[in-house]
């Protein structure tokens, strides 16, 4: 009983492809392909340790949860429902064949005891799992959702713009950045997808990053178009791609804190004139943000002789980058915050401005969420990635006027490399996703895929997250702590047809500090699947509308009103 | 939109009573006579503000709200769900006919903001209700709850003594406390269900008060046999009730501060023989619990004067009563903390043994919940007091055995006044609870009773809260605060066919200290209505088996195997 093996490097997952299945039908083949999925070489960080992404979000908490559970899901009916207690399968329950399959609650804690140490505690003592988001939800799919979510945030940015004034409505096939020029900093794994979801968008993106080998990393990956170190040419090139309304980006090779305020001082003598100014170095972790003065060389090595001298310089050289930021802000440019807590420690760096400018959910996220608005994605069982193809060609006949969801759909089957069963991410509001599901379930129907698609999403959407500092920082009415939206959110995806649904404490920003659901269905093609996939896939952007109404957001009240989401308090 | 009504002395409600229904069917009927049940004047503290019992735990968070949901519930049909945040309707999605009709989610917040001073500015803000356990989720019944729990919990005193052999079995006709004597404290709204608990177990109770009026008052209720000021005539009469293996109570005018000791003194010399020692003063509060040398009369107004000095004499003189109690202890008497924090209070005041004795739950509720036992209750829709004559006597009839059961109903039938619709409370366990339901939904189709009866519980159940404090308190494997088991439970609720569920944050023993679920069911004598029920009460039942299962308990490792409960790591 007390066998608990949590790293097992003889241990390779891979989920069976193929329309051959070892559950008793899809809709338990399905959890038992993506848990399976989430845990191959090519999609998880660590499969050996459970751990998919997201420090140690993991998809099992020990090998034997992981065994146990395959175990149950292969034999399970189809009304028997499988329990999943972070991440340890724990009761299999007889309920009926519109419940979903498994029940799955990862790192939940009472809220006195909901901090790091008290888990870690537990963790220890193999009582709990981290289930990050989509880790222990079985739904990740890779750095695809990564690279779409900053496409929609600098096209949020292009369209605030365009509405405020501030740009003028571009061409019908014009991106919402085309004329614009965006300075950003920090091209690592996450902000390496910056200047792609920049260019996307048709604007041109000049990032800063020390490192020249993160530059030329990206730049081999056709994430980044260029690298320079002559800062003369790289203004010349991303000035040229402005005027020229294309899409280009241009790494230069640099010292944000300095080079953020030498570009201040170009753009207020009218040598260029920067539209968008962010960053994503990884401001989270001082020692992870290069002070003026030290080599990219000695980096490490002078964190780990003097880690509170290195704060302190670096602390002060956030302060000067974040400066440069507010005062661009001053000249007019849109500046904000891209969720690396840079304002906190220019804050602590001594300088008292450093909130004068958003973080990007207030921002440009927001407006999305009270449509709906959200990451929904789908994957296909079979593995064969025409099966993606297929759904990318019917999605576009779907929605034929949507340019911009065409531009994405096109780049990403051109750029974007499968990890895992092929997959595709896209952002779609209330209404389209329940359009977009019926659409999947009548082509795995009629055959025109080769087998069942799964659909979930992040659990960063609309109505299924409290998380103050980040996707409910700055609510309108003050309600960013209040987790009884993602409950009631997880409550109805269970009531209204889900395969599996989750509620996890902690993903994004940490223990203590969110609450969030997930759901995931499958469109296996059968008329119970349509009904369900109708009810799931419209009620849970649904979740985010009213969520977003009771804030008193008039977008959403607009939504609810045209498309007919009913608000109780005002019937 | 920003009316906001808390307050308002003119409204006064009442169920609906008959067979005649204002709702589209008896399923939504149903939450809503108890909606209007929770506020009935003869069931709620303050009805005029939407206050049900327990502090400030509310049914609706305004009476626009309440107005709201009851229009809604009017119309709702029985493909739809509405959602209810913080008891304000913010909600309606096509779900289908096995999914709940009313999802609930009442107090819950983000770990970090999880404390009272968030909460209370939340609450001032209009955005936040606290719903206890019950009320905010419309299945409180009044005081009935609170003497069967007590009286359950003293009848697990004494199997317990049985089975250490310190007490011998009684006749098959004999209560487990036969030939006992109980010595407690605190008389008061919940206290004073103690005598007649232990009566109705028939043991012999001496209880003690400083207010010689609440103790003529449970008299005059029948809750209390007889009230003495005389010391040795008190003794005497309950030595001799247990010698002759009677259930009798005497309440004696005193602090229990002295007379615990004096009678510890007394017990020592061989006067009398105590053999269960607890106290329900109301400790939680020092400003509540009378220190010795102040007189009744002088008490509101000396805790007035000097809260902190009062507080101070009420913690030297709780850390006498409890060194009194440990006392007892060490002389082989049973004693126990009946979750009113009178250990921690004692500790305060300087006593460093006040922890030497367990809370109730550990001691004798958990093997209860070990079996899936807990307060299972059921209400009459029709309004009339037969049709919960006829529920006992089917219950009788289907448990014929169950002399302990039968004894509490027949004991309930004859003192239990209804308060509001006619209600029942008595603890079954997994199995039971399913043929209970189904027998009910018998009654419902068969025309015994006169209308559908709705079926709930507590929260406080055996597999539905996380509460370090009291109902997890000393968990085996030491997961007392691990929240994932109240919310897989009410995601079972939600996937097994309930009528109505909750998730609740705080209830009991406050914010930031507990998260529990309910559910509610209907037996309206369908088809569909027997399948459901078979599932949740089976399903809702069995999270307390496997949650103690996977706490290591033997007696939840006997009844899985026994009962056929589904253990996934074990098959
Ligand atoms: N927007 C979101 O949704 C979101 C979500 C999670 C995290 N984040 C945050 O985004 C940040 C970046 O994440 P990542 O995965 O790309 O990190 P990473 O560590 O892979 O990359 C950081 C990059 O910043 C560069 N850098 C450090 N100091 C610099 C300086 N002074 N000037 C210029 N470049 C410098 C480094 O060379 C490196 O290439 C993190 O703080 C992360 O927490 C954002
Ligand atoms: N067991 C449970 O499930 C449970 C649940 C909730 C609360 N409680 C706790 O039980 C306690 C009692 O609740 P209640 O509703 O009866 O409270 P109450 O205030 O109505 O009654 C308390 C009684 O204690 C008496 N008292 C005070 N000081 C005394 C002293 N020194 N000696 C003798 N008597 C004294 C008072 O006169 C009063 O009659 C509270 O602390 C409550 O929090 C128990």
């Amino acid at each position: 009983m007390s066998t608990f093996t949590q790293h097992d490097p003889s241990r390779s997952i891979r989920a069976a492809r193929g329309t051959e299945i070892t559950a008793k039908s899809w809709q338990t083949e399905a959890p038992l392909r993506m848990l399976m999925n989430n845990l191959d070489p090519e999609v998880a960080e660590r499969p050996e340790d459970l751990v998919v992404y997201g420090g140690t979000g993991r998809a099992a908490r020990s090998w034997e949860a992981y065994d146990a559970i395959t175990r149950t899901l292969e034999n399970l009916e189809d009304n028997e429902t499988l329990l999943v207690q972070s991440g340890k399968p724990v009761g299999v329950f007889t309920t009926n064949k519109w419940a979903p399959r498994v029940l799955i609650a990862n790192s939940n804690l009472v809220g006195d005891w909901a901090n790091w140490p008290e888990f870690r505690k537990l963790e220890a003592e193999e009582l709990m799992m981290y289930g990050q988001m989509t880790a222990g939800s079985w739904i990740y799919i890779g750095t695809q959702g990564i690279l779409q979510g900053t496409y929609e945030t600098f096209a949020a940015v292009g369209r605030k713009l365009q509405a405020e004034g501030r740009l003028a409505a571009g061409a019908e096939n014009e991106g919402p950045l085309a004329g614009t020029l965006t300075l950003t900093g920090g091209c690592g794994g996450m902000g390496g997808a910056q200047p792609l979801a920049v260019t996307l968008n048709d604007g041109a993106c000049l990032i800063v990053d020390v490192d020249e080998t993160r530059l030329r990393r990206r730049a081999s990956k056709r994430y980044l178009d260029e690298v320079e170190t002559d800062l003369d040419t790289a203004i010349a090139k991303v000035n040229q791609a402005k005027a020229e309304r294309r899409g280009w980006s241009v790494g230069y090779v640099g010292n944000a804190a300095e080079v953020f305020g030498e570009l201040l001082r170009r753009h207020n003598a009218g040598e260029l004139t920067i539209d968008v100014v962010t960053d994503q170095t990884s401001a989270h972790d001082p020692l992870s943000y290069l002070p003026e003065g030290t080599s990219v060389e000695q980096w490490h090595a002078a964190a780990a002789a003097d880690p509170e001298d290195f704060t302190l310089k670096a602390q002060a050289s956030m302060a000067k980058q974040v400066r440069a930021m507010v005062e661009f802000q001053d000249a007019g440019a849109e500046v904000f915050d891209y969720g690396n807590s840079i304002r906190d420690e220019a804050r602590t760096g001594g300088y008292d401005r450093a909130f004068e400018f958003p973080g990007f959910v207030p921002a440009y996220i927001r407006p999305l969420f009270c449509e709906g608005l959200g990451p929904f994605r789908w994957v296909a069982l079979s593995g064969d990635p025409e099966d993606i193809r297929v759904t990318d060609e019917a999605l576009k006949e779907l929605f034929p006027e949507n340019a911009h969801l065409h531009k994405w759909l096109d780049a990403a089957a051109e750029r974007v490399e499968f990890e895992g069963l092929p997959a595709r991410i896209c952002w779609l509001g209330y209404g389209d996703r329940a359009k977009a599901g019926l659409l999947f379930n009548r082509l795995v129907a009629e055959g025109k895929v080769s087998a069942p698609i799964v659909i979930g999403r992040d659990h960063l959407d609309s109505g299924s997250v409290a998380s103050p500092y980040r996707e409910t920082e700055a609510m309108a009415d003050g309600s960013d702590a209040i987790a009884d939206w993602p409950l009631l959110n997880a409550l109805t995806a269970a009531s209204s047809g889900a395969t599996w649904v989750s509620i996890h404490h902690g993903g994004g920003v940490g223990i203590g500090r969110s609450i969030h659901a997930g759901q995931v269905s499958v469109a296996d093609g059968t008329e119970l699947a349509a009904a369900k996939l109708e009810a799931l896939l419209t009620n849970d952007p649904g979740m985010g509308v009213i969520r977003h109404v009771d804030a008193g957001y008039d977008r959403a009240h607009e939504v609810a009103a045209e498309r007919g989401v009913r608000i109780p308090m005002a019937e």
